[in-house]
């Protein structure tokens, strides 16, 4: 593992490198010469008790999480505690794609892989066999949650921050979107029309409403049948030609266009009776930007309005939310201007 | 335009086209022979003073919005107002690439063409001068704005929902990534890293932070800069076949797959103490979805910190957000266990 790259020790050490040998994986597979690359700080006490564990998030490393949350006075300190940031096997540092010695043949890995692997070298290496905590952020809590669960009586207390211990199908989603960034994607029309249908399943309702599955409501059963019998064929019956034509619109939306003013003035001299609402859970327009540009219009009345169908309860499958809303146009038809 | 495609008149109407002729976008470019389809329902009374009309959404016709909005005894009611709903051009109904003599060359339109056309085709075909109200829900709120500050003196009542009068960063960069979908896009080692840049651009913060430009904090100037200077960059340093390997396990995390066990008996299974904390702002692992999951575990205290930097909170640069993570973490650390 050359010093000389991002990953290396010269732009993200020090970190040491915690022997596992060949390390079996929970698919089968095996890593050959697996080693995890650990930072610590702090010392080890006598009975082996003030050990604090710090697994990283995507894209981060050792030294990202000791640059940020370690250091004397802070909760991490390590005057007090034996701090082991533990990077992800895949992640760069530990062995990974970039280092593997056969670079076409690194295996997919687990969450459980790498708790596993820590596990074992905390153990092997530290003769660790209680953590005082686990501190994870993101998929360093997605670490910590499966600690938790699989190592009952190793760990004292769990401290996670910004995660859950399932990727839900909204994150799981999201995820994939991000994921799919990075790869080299079929240019097929289908393709394309699926790909859509997916994004507007991660981001037209709410998390609540895809993990709590209201989508059964409509009929359905499970995610699959909601995506294969609802949101593919309400979009493939349409041309993707119209739709980009639409998405290019709403992207370049802008009121200023017209006055060449700024937003406040724009928005300032508009002399209808406004009402601006925004849907609670709604991850394309979010109820603060709804808001935001609301309050810049002088006769305006902004309401937050409540559906789990997020932007989609436009379409109106949410009873209660149509009924809300038909209450505050008709107030609003029934003022004098 | 034919009957039998997806947006005839079988399918979505029925609808009647209101001919505009040659019609000359804000660009400068001409649609020939533009039609706007519309559905109208109710009377246009004597005074031509009760007309409401209805922009439609991305993907949406007036079926659509008829079907949703529209009837006897709702707010949109047809025996007290002549409601028009318009289709968008380029939206499928109205002159739009699929129908389009000259398919290859439908120019591009804005919200603001759209808007024109109504208000020329209000006043021509149906001699209508004022609106006593425009509703209109995301893509179709946005073209009531339009008409909000352009037609200042014919628009009584405003009525938006879901919508802001321009695209935020947030909002830009999110459909940007929609409209992507439905495209081919760059195969390139240099193109997958920007588009993976963007995405955590558009997700990593909140739509606050993007909006009021909070980023210039970190000594970056305008939104441009902030992508090129500083999030383009750190992901441009790292091995993407290292982010994919860390994707690929965070979408696949399932602490039910130890277990064997549903979610609920699984967590519920957990002995350490534990706190789940959430950030305020955050996309990716919303504070609803890691609620939900820290109250299955017994010992558990959940905690939503604020902070205006979203998901990369966990960077460490919202100082404030640092100090009520590291007293959460006191709390936890100094309980007995």
């Amino acid at each position: 593992m050359s010093d000389e790259t991002y990953y290396g020790q010269a732009s993200l050490g020090p970190y040491e490198l915690l022997e596992l040998g060949d390390w079996t994986l929970g698919s089968g597979q095996v890593i050959h010469d697996c080693k995890l690359a650990v930072s610590t700080h702090g010392i080890l006490n006598d009975n082996r008790d003030n050990v604090v564990l710090v697994p990283t998030w995507y894209s981060g490393s050792s030294r990202h999480v000791a640059d940020t949350y370690i250091g004397e006075g802070r909760a991490l300190d390590p005057k007090r505690y034996f701090i082991v940031v533990a990077n992800q096997i895949g992640g760069g540092l530990s062995t990974s794609p970039n280092n593997y010695p056969d670079r076409t043949e690194f295996p997919s890995t687990s969450i459980s892989d790498d708790v596993r692997a820590q596990e074992r070298a905390l153990s092997d290496h530290f003769g660790i066999e209680k953590l005082a905590m686990i501190f994870g952020a993101s998929m360093g809590g997605q670490q910590g949650f499966e600690w938790a669960v699989r190592y009952l009586m190793k760990v004292e207390r769990l401290a996670v921050l910004a995660a859950t211990p399932l990727a839900t199908p909204y994150t799981k989603f999201l995820l994939k979107g991000m994921a799919d960034t990075l790869t080299t994607q079929d240019s097929s029309v289908d393709a394309a029309v699926r790909r859509h249908a997916m994004w507007w399943t991660t981001f037209g309702w709410s998390p609540d409403f895809l993990r709590d599955e209201d989508y059964n409501a409509l009929g359905l059963e499970g995610i699959d049948q909601f995506v294969e019998e609802f949101m593919v064929p309400y979009f493939a019956a349409m041309d993707p030609r119209v739709l980009l034509a639409m998405a290019n619109k709403a992207i370049a939306a802008d009121v200023c266009s017209f006055t060449g003013k700024p937003v406040d003035i724009t928005l300032g001299g508009v002399t209808a009776n406004t009402l601006v609402m925004s849907i609670s859970e709604d991850r394309i327009f979010p109820p603060s930007e709804v808001a935001a540009h609301g309050k810049l219009i002088p006769s305006c009345t902004t309401r937050e309005l409540k559906s789990r169908h997020g932007h989609l309860a436009i379409f109106g499958a949410d009873p209660d939310f149509l009924l809300s809303l038909d209450a505050a146009l008709d107030s609003l038809l029934s003022q004098d201007v």
